[in-house]
């Protein structure tokens, strides 16, 4: 059966960005413990690492508003999907969004998806 | 050897954009027949087709400036390499630079590296 990717990473992002917004310290169980991050100029990796940073993050109140969003199998055959989305961040009582984009690499595992590689950047124009 | 992810990044973007805005034309042997391209809202796949696509955009001049590149590796022992840009494009005889981001999923092959993945978008604020 060939998989949607596009359908899938829309379901993915709306899922994680949700979770996030809500509650990311609950987040971990879509890391493993090979799973990396680099959000700005900090690089973690393992899911217990990755959540105390996303934990720390200076801002109580955030959302993230997707502006575009893109999918392609990573792998001929292994069901991997690449994702990368440009969107907005507002945080706390800021007025003004913040632009940002971020890339997923989701393996497939179990029927479900967990997060292999994943990079945050803010564009600063 | 433990590949430095990084520097082999900046390596390639380096040489990629370097060819692309002196001659986007001869980038055809960085892509295989299975290579995927989103470029905005067009999907593309295998060498030529990309190529084609590349060579029709509408600007003679183009220049890519790297304001951000990160790289991961895309899997635990494959030697493949993620990579996500943000930038600025400058046109033709525009002034302003437009944003983008672009990420490349670079596979390892005789020594070098090939394009499987390359997702390209403007960021407009």
């Amino acid at each position: 059966m060939a998989v949607n990717f596009q359908a899938l990473a829309e379901e993915f992002t709306k899922f994680y960005y949700a979770q996030f917004d809500s509650d990311r310290s609950q987040l971990g169980n879509l890391y493993r413990d090979h799973s990396m991050l680099t959000f700005e100029t900090s690089q973690l990796q393992g899911a217990k690492n990755i959540i105390e940073k996303l934990v720390s993050l200076p801002f109580q109140k955030v959302a993230h508003r997707i502006s575009t969003l893109d999918a392609q199998p990573s792998s001929p055959d292994m069901g991997s999907v690449l994702v990368m989305v440009t969107g907005e961040l507002l945080v706390d009582e800021e007025q003004n969004p913040q632009r940002y984009s971020q890339v997923f690499h989701l393996i497939p595992e179990g029927g479900s998806y967990y997060v292999f590689n994943d990079i945050f950047r803010l564009n600063y124009s």
